[in-house]
């Protein structure tokens, strides 16, 4: 059904999406290539949001090079949008362009706009195909895709620790125990999120600016804080530069004093209290979903990390392992308890394992899981 | 120095010498190509110890083929042997075929013989070059080297966990963890030792039969086990079948009757008792050696693991690790107390990493260690 050239030329698109890694939030990473008569004529990718999406920006190119696109195909790598956000529909500049052909690696997450664009195309009389390399299109958007169809962002929870599954001293000491390389890439893949997350724990621990600094980056992450009974130090480094966006329980006569000084700050603050009076940490997935957040980069503590884990609100792990054993009264990676039996583990499958300097990287999504408390 | 074909040659040699990965104890595991005008004209490897070595077999391949060795090339994995021990030298096989050159990838590791069989090759006039591909050749018989340089086998310690470094519940239940090509893979890691350890804590909680059978070998590994008080039941199934050999710390009036049971079926007890009264490990380390040990695996509980981990006896990790969660309270890999400063923790260096099924197989190599003893 497709080409080897359909092929290259799909992957292109995905190679000019990437481009596009740190900087389209909320939007989708998008890649375009124009290709006519076995010459590409015209490349585009997702500007920062409000600005060009990428069949625009391809087919600016193709007339900035002095070639018409008409009867051009345009290699997509999500379905063209059809409707009008901050900038007109995608498929309105293609069906105007008279494009002959548009291949989409996938149709858009959204179900209740799903298709919508490719039929539009259709019925302007464009041929239209869909799916090829539609794997890599999903993983490229997965935090959008996530939030199309769940209304909550991809969760991914980094931790980096000893082989032998352990993140720190008993002192509490834990910088570093990967290496540079490791702690690089971690940035990198705080760039690529909307928000970062952290919690009270780590905050009073480590104190982290929580930015991204280790790679080059337009854009820095919306910064997301759990303090249930807001118990942060107003001078932690969280609260300078870019204001974060603060989730806590009950907001009461003991923190409202605190709630406010925040606010002050320009700081928002939203209570949102499970029955414990602790954060409905579903609810503020839900909540950072209707934000548009579409991946949410997790570096927090093992209570926090475990917390997340036990009420079903991790997708993916990004774990760190350096190649060091730190012994069995150090600091585990997840606050949870061991089940009753192993038929009831967390149960993961590893996605990718990768060398990063003297370290390992593995990512491992979460496929079943009930985990309980710990009893201590 | 080198050239395209030497590389080629020299890697079927060490592909031949694969071939007796589980076969040559306690030799070394060696491969020998005989070229002549750019053909191959003979192969061999490694026969089990006191039949054939390598350049014998390959002579005799080549004649069998109808070629005559002289003026050819031999490509050898390891320095020809020039001593007699259960057959004779092979660098007197060598010059009496009249070959006109040996190419070895490493000398012989034993310090007292190293190069002398190289030396006998030069003077009889054979044109003699040594170090291609020394690095593959040390690998396949790091137990050889090992056993010749230190005086005790190369030991691999193998444990199979849950992502976050736990081996089991606090039931004891273990079993599952990683799966069923995980379980093969460890199978082949212990056909290739010449001997595989457990210790009195497995016996008792697992019942290990602790042989091959997941793999197709015709050689059984010695099992080793470590009972300090001559504590295992007499009906353990590691009793059974080709007798262990059993290390024990003091024999007294306790133990001395188990002593006796277990001599009265044949099996050996090596009492090798430290100031504490259990096994000397280290001192077992060098008796193994002495009984012609090269690789020594390891498939113990997180007592032993960590004893063996603090008192310096493992040289190399074979970890698998499952794509699950166990949690906290979990049972720890080695049983190994944290450091003082992340300065001391127990270092190693990532050796390979390789999906097996639905797990990781991690192969890593402590590089320094300073592991106490936990307090509890």
């Amino acid at each position: 059904m497709f080409s080897e050239d359909d092929f290259s030329h799909m992957k292109r698109a995905l190679a000019l999406a990437r481009r596009s890694l740190f900087t389209t939030t909320p939007n989708p990473r998008v890649g375009c290539v124009l290709v006519k008569d076995g010459v590409t004529i015209g490349e585009g990718f997702t500007q920062p949001a409000g600005q060009d999406h990428a069949e625009v920006q391809a087919l600016k190119d193709a007339r900035r090079r002095g070639h018409d696109p008409r009867d051009a195909t345009a290699y997509v790598s999500l379905e063209p949008c059809s409707h009008f956000g901050r900038t007109p529909p995608c498929v309105n500049a293609l069906v105007e362009a008279r494009v002959a052909r548009v291949i989409a690696a996938m149709e858009d997450p959204n179900p209740q706009v799903s298709g919508r664009g490719l039929s539009i195309l259709r019925e302007a009389g464009i041929d239209v195909r869909c799916g090829l390399l539609a794997n890599e299109a999903h993983e490229l958007n997965i935090g959008f895709v996530s939030r199309m169809t769940r209304g909550r962002p991809w969760v991914r929870m980094k931790v980096a620790g000893s082989l032998d599954g352990r993140t720190g001293l008993p002192t509490g000491e834990s910088q570093w125990i990967t290496g540079a390389a490791a702690r690089a890439d971690g940035h990198a893949w705080r760039a690529r999120a909307c928000a970062v997350l952290t919690g009270v724990g780590t905050v009073r621990q480590d104190n982290p600016q929580l930015t991204v600094r280790e790679v080059e980056t337009p854009r820095q992450p919306l910064r997301v804080l759990i303090d249930s009974r807001l118990a942060s130090p107003l001078e932690a480094r969280i609260f300078e530069g870019a204001p974060p966006l603060v989730f806590c329980g009950r907001v009461d006569a003991d923190n409202g004093s605190r709630a406010d000084a925040l606010a002050a700050r320009g700081i928002e603050v939203v209570a949102l209290p499970n029955e414990q009076g602790k954060v409905d940490l579903p609810a503020m997935l839900k909540a950072l979903g209707t934000r548009g957040i579409n991946e949410l980069h997790v570096e927090a503590g093992h209570n926090l990390n475990g917390s997340l884990l036990r009420e079903g609100c991790v997708d993916e792990l990004l774990v760190y392992l350096a190649p060091s054993l730190l012994g069995v009264d150090a600091m585990g990676m997840f606050d949870i308890a061991a089940p009753a039996t192993l038929e009831n583990r967390v149960r993961l499958a590893f996605h990718a394992v990768d060398r990063i300097g003297d370290d390992l990287r593995i990512v491992a999504r979460v496929t079943a899981q009930a985990p309980r408390t710990p009893q201590s």
